[in-house]
């Protein structure tokens, strides 16, 4: 079989990084060039230690691109929107990883991100990068926004109950604990370690930009609020989603375990956690790094309507590079795990 | 003036082991006996390793226990109830640690602990312990059962809110993020270093025991609900709570502020912790071990009638020996940071 | 191709449980049985937390093995040389992961085992199990001694400095910095999450049983002594060894360069990691857990004829399940590298 | 009685910072003036988050220094051997917590700084700040350099075995494992959590400046080698030494034990740390933070002459700011403990 031939822009952070690393074991991948302005000529393996004996690949510049079959996008916030229209010349297929072309609506983006939009026209260009919730549009999609990390960790928890209209529109509240590499390769004071190891920092209590997302995602013609809130802990990867709903009906545990299983039950990526003992008995991100599962658990409130729905992620997998090459393998009709084997270690 | 004698029953944990630590440079103070089943004999030195070379006291068996002025217990879940007349007889003034005599209601107690309580006429004789809310009430009293310590951390942050009948009674949910010290001494595989280290376990999504204690002193004669989940991260010492709750009427932060500053402007171990910037713009339990503080601070939601209000502790100090102290120097008359005074390490 | 046929004696610990891990995406493996005592009859998955949904076996117990082509044996100290006997009608090829049967010397074994070895005489029928030093002689092995984690890291470390005699025998200094996974899965207070995290304990300053091995393996006919210190940090996976040795004659940083160069140029699992700059420019276990990488590094001391030689591995990998499914490589003609592709992530 | 009045320049950074809280809780101290450029003008407590509530004190710039009893010095590294006439002038008594002043000799500075000293006039007038080694110096001393952090560790560890002429001369090896608030407050891609947390970082595999202090104290005319490396691990504070020294005579472990009780036996801030038993039965960093006490320990390898010497402190307490204030108290007739009664926290 030909291999599919792609690029990436912005390959040396934590992202575009990772996304390498997989496209470098992929069989159906050739990796044509690598983009890194500030390690413009270097040896990927001198920037990236991890990969020290895995390929020769320099990183060139951006100005550099040559067309090719796909395009990923791993660039800083607002490059994608700004370069949309010279990227299209490149590849006819892009994979965007940034938030920019995530939300359908311009006001929804100018809302919650505080600033213009500059390409609002591209926006519904793309196909939102959930597979789970999106994979017909995407087995013929041209353009692929890969989703945000926390909104897929929550989305993948809740989409089954507002999808069925099961819980009540206003009370949802959500708090996702989050990795320090979800704050990217940029150092400074706020993850300088002698401040940042050991923290619970709530960094983001409100208004945090994922929401859009969820909202879009979920809202089904309603009006619906997440409730939303962030918090960092001491560890590198990894999402842990704590979602409380609360439910228009009493509906029993077994009711949940089968619309779950109706929702998740074929997706190769998706698991149900829930078990009577055990460390592991609902999702934690600990034993996911390296892997592209969402672990989905829930537990009812016996004293009240609320149920807890816990999800888990690796950011920089499911919630980014990992979710990003699903959709590419579904975009050619690969085998939808094809490079994403990896099961996860434990210890770890 | 004359110390005042005291004895743990309890004293190798970590809760009496840290009472014990505080004790010891306590000035007005005199350690009369301190109790160990399992390390019966033994220099505390040996067993504390903390406390080398700072005492030559050994522990001795709770059967052995003299008449003194106070005794602090801090046993297993149950031992409380169960001596409780014998412990009495002992002496005149107790300060019970455990969860035993925190809820004035069996039927609470048997709610929400799953067991008959076997002293319920006592129930009614301690004073439910946590200074901010009956520092008045302690001040005679003669059984003080010291606060759960995800209570104390919720219920400081949340207190203000519940009496000025400002927040919706059906809607807050309250996570709690804890450290393992919280599960105590007793090792098991839950707490195996390779299984635990950089887990995030949510061990408790619904049902804690601790609900009961907040339904207690924040209800008002009203039927509050707190949605309560607990899941446990990296750390060894500290809790942060991460409450939220909706207002019933649109306050802005500045009134929120003012509410906070009347509820706790004078008092010397709750710090209102709300700036602009900075790694420790908010409560992070990271600079509270040791410390007997609980920072409270809270943010708006721009979107929605919801308040986030944070709050952290080190659960072995206001969550457990720390506000016992306080109450014991409450109970007699000395300055209440007698012995608290230690402002906490930055960096840690 | 035929598939070879293995079982693992012990498959629920955490070397039993990494190899399993390997097994099963090892595309010329099937995995016939695999036992465990104390999860007799449940499903893998259920005790292996990582391997959800990648495998449908159960643990049977060992007293139920079936004649197979190879047979892993992970089993507690001592249980390998107590039932070899036993063993060796169930499969014609063995690799055996514990201690037992490292040494050949019976003495020896005795010296640092402090017991007497209960089947001396099978002593001589293992190969050392490392690739690097005995490949050759495993090509035709019936049985492979697996090689100890914290040998491996210090014998590749210093191996072609002695075969080359140019260090002074008797002051060589190795220190081994390991993780909390080297302990095994048995939970003890030693390995209590609040005691453990955050510790830096010297757990065997000296005496380790390892030792052994670095002698046999690289004495070339001298008397030499490795003098060796173990202590324990955070980490659950990985081994840093920083090894000590003082040179005989004056070599350059580019002689050594050569001779690692001429040892393991063409080795695929050893990497000289010695860079000018960067985070990772000398070996760090962090970016190898799941790989079965060895990363050797060194410096000159300008002030003294000292060499610092530093070396990384995953104590689980490279240390226990990844080198013995390397010497499964060997032993049957595939690819030395298959099953072990993985390169490790970053961040981790 | 009066109060010393003090200032400290350089109060922001981690040791200034540290030094600060300790003096804002000493009885015998006033606090004069704290200077930060970055920080000008700021409450303190808004830099320092743990001294949120005890001092309204706010940073004051250098060039504002106004007379004062006494000038702690907590600059970067080449400020103080700069400004040290202008610093006499303010005070006439100076303890520098730089290494500007530690060493005695011009050229040995040279050596291992690599670069001149400004002010070579003034190095004698220096007493090294390790009280152990000269207290009865800083008794009647003007200027104090207090010591470097790596270089008291392992100076309390071997310093009675040199001193006494037992050790090979030429054989010492010394690993330090040191956390990351050694690297001081300013953040860099080195100190980035993503890449530091987890790490064990070879930083320093040979060449560290504090070996010149080392050789400094313990050579006694004699030609020593202090064959040094240090290593980073995921810890804050802390400091582990393994320090292998090798035995001119053959010493049983009573006779080393009646040595360093010699030493050591009357001193307030060492502990012999070695123990049958316990997770803390050798000095361990973990539960020195706070503290001034500098553990040691040791372990006789019984199959060489090999003497393992186990030494941990804190390294912003008796490596840094501890250090100097058991120095200012001894300066000022004061009970050596003063303001350093701290017995740090177990589990933490």
């Amino acid at each position: 079989m030909d291999k599919v031939k792609v690029s990436i822009a912005g390959g040396s952070g934590y992202t575009g990084g990772e996304l390498l690393r997989l496209l470098l074991f992929h069989p159906n991948v050739e990796i044509n060039q690598v983009t890194s302005e500030s390690n413009y000529g270097k040896l990927v393996s001198k920037v990236l230690p991890n990969l020290r004996g895995c390929t020769d690949l320099k990183f060139t510049g951006i100005a550099e691109l040559e067309e090719t079959d796909l395009l990923f996008l791993c660039l800083p916030h607002g490059s994608s929107m700004k370069g949309i229209d010279n990227f299209k010349k490149i590849a006819p297929k892009i994979i965007d990883l940034s938030g920019d072309f995530r939300l359908k609506d311009k006001d929804e983006f100018e809302k919650w991100y505080k600033e213009p939009h500059v390409n609002p026209d591209v926006m519904q260009e793309f196909v939102y990068g959930i597979p789970e919730l999106h994979r017909e549009e995407m087995k013929t999609a041209k353009y692929i926004s890969s989703a945000g990390c926390n909104a897929t960790t929550t989305i993948l928890a809740l989409h089954p109950l507002f999808k069925n209209n099961l819980v009540e529109e206003d009370k949802t509240v959500v708090e996702v604990k989050v990795g320090s590499s979800e704050g990217g390769k940029q150092s400074s004071f706020a993850s300088h370690h002698p401040e940042r190891s050991g923290s619970l920092r709530s960094y983001k209590p409100t208004s945090h930009r994922h929401v859009a997302e969820m909202i879009q995602e979920m809202s089904f013609g309603k009006d619906i609020k997440i409730h939303f809130s962030a918090t960092t802990t001491d560890s590198i990867r990894g999402i842990l989603a704590t979602s409380h709903v609360f439910l228009k009906e009493d509906l029993a545990e077994k009711d949940i375990w089968k619309l779950y299983r109706e929702a998740y039950g074929k997706e190769p990526f998706v698991r149900i956690v829930k078990e009577r003992e055990g460390n592991f008995r609902y999702p934690d991100p600990k034993i996911l790094s390296g892997t592209n599962y969402c672990d989905v658990g829930f537990e009812r409130d016996p004293y009240s309507n609320r149920l807890v729905v816990i999800s888990a992620i690796d950011n920089l997998m499911k919630g980014a590079a990992g979710q990003a090459l699903q959709a590419f393998n579904i975009m050619h009709g690969f085998d939808e795990k094809t490079g994403l084997e990896f099961p996860g270690l434990h210890p770890i």
